[in-house]
């Protein structure tokens, strides 16, 4: 098991939580770019070793729509993305490609345009994989829920993502991939046979909460595992059968668990995740 | 144009409803059961008529799965929706599938087991299309937002619901076809393919409202026609490149606009109807 740091956002900063994950005995982290900017790039990196903990990955690179006069900016800062997650040992950037390009990159020009958008972020990633390849940092596109295609990523079903992939790096061998996230995937009639497709080169990371009924905000009502209707089980043996062999990774967005203290939530973590995961 | 009643489900009852719409000559309407149930069937069939109404299609039959014990209730309910769309004359029946049982038929058996919701709704259709075909009433699969799969429908995408289709009527000469709403739809990689794939025969109804940034519920948040990010008039150019040539059908869910007087929400609909569908 893994703790996505967002889980624990508003108990504490980044020592704080390293320092409970290691106490609850978990195995790694991912941890956020604006929790690692706060605690400092290589205080976080010296934190992490003299924790123990592995990284799962490190979240997050993307939004990659913008208008012109935002191009170069969101470049760079993709950029300063893979080199953080190469000074924190990470063993890919989950990429979150970005929507519509006023939401992507605030102040870009207004769109209703979702095709010219997807057809940006096939640019920018083969853009960012010429500077990550050399790197040696994988790029991991995580498809969102479609709830999410407008503002947040307009890859939104793993098919989608694994054409991009087969585009982008025919060969396997350039470092690119996918993290599947239990909470955008679970509907897709198509999930079984495109974790199947993608095999143990792309699936770079696993990330498992729960869809609740009802859901009463599109971002921040995320359920506990076990608390809502997703089989992840299920879901977790098609990674196993494909070849994953990495972290089940936790990553919570959830006014009700932000409230809770750290240790209370890790606890119930570690107990779900031996008994729904 | 057309008008899904539920847009003024809380303004008035079916009469008021009718009557408003004849006013802003509305060329026609796409009723709810629970209205014509609390007008009577018969008086609504003939103040549709008196009202000089066509229908766009009448919604919904579905929630067709459940356990055991709430199978045959709800394949008795789905009948009635069928006879009762006959008796208005409307040109087809909307099916909203249902998703996990529990949630489609409140009482039933929880399950997380979606494929076999899956499994059942094309068992359940074929069963209600035995009824439907000799009472020469079309049913339409209305593909869901992902977002509603484990509560409402969980057929999500229009290319699963056109899949289902051909299975259940090769020859596309049965009267099974799909319902295409912008608002589920409008995310999908693949709905320009899908709608040139599903051709005349299949597209029996297209309903428009538009997706709000940031969306505040999962279904009552529903925006008016030009509010929102979708581009509206190139789905409905799909449409017709398809052969569609039926009713632009306004459905929109939505607390803000259920506060709006009738007469305003009619004016804003023909006017954004002209302008951006």
């Amino acid at each position: 098991m893994s703790i996505n740091t967002i889980t624990l956002d508003r108990q504490g900063d980044l020592p704080a939580i390293f320092e409970a994950c290691a106490r609850h005995r978990v195995a790694a982290v991912c941890p956020w770019r604006h929790q690692v900017h706060q605690a400092g790039l290589e205080r976080a990196a010296k934190l992490l070793r003299d924790a123990g903990l592995n990284l799962s990955g490190y979240c997050r690179g993307g939004m990659m729509v913008a208008d012109k006069a935002h191009r170069q900016s969101a470049r760079d800062d993709n950029r300063r993305a893979v080199e953080e997650a190469v000074t924190l040992g990470a063993p890919s950037l989950v990429l979150v490609v970005g929507g519509l390009p006023q939401f992507s990159r605030p102040g870009s020009a207004p769109s209703k345009d979702i095709a010219a958008a997807r057809d940006m972020v096939a640019e920018e990633i083969a853009h960012l994989l010429e500077f990550a390849l050399p790197a040696k940092m994988p790029l991991a596109i995580e498809p969102l829920h479609p709830m999410h295609a407008a503002e947040r990523g307009c890859i939104n079903t793993l098919r989608q993502a694994l054409d991009l992939c087969d585009r982008l790096d025919p060969a396997r061998d350039r470092g690119l991939g996918v993290a599947v996230d239990v909470y955008h995937c679970w509907w897709d009639p198509e999930l079984a046979t495109q974790i199947a497709r993608a095999g143990a080169a792309r699936l770079m990371a696993f990330h498992v909460c729960d869809w609740l009924v009802p859901t009463t905000h599109l971002l921040t009502d995320r359920g506990m595992m076990g608390d809502g209707i997703v089989d992840i089980a299920l879901i977790r043996g098609w990674m196993e059968a494909a070849g994953y062999g990495g972290h089940a990774e936790v990553e919570i967005f959830s006014e009700r668990w932000w409230r809770e203290p750290m240790d209370k939530v890790l606890e119930t973590c570690v107990e779900r995740h031996k008994r729904v995961v």
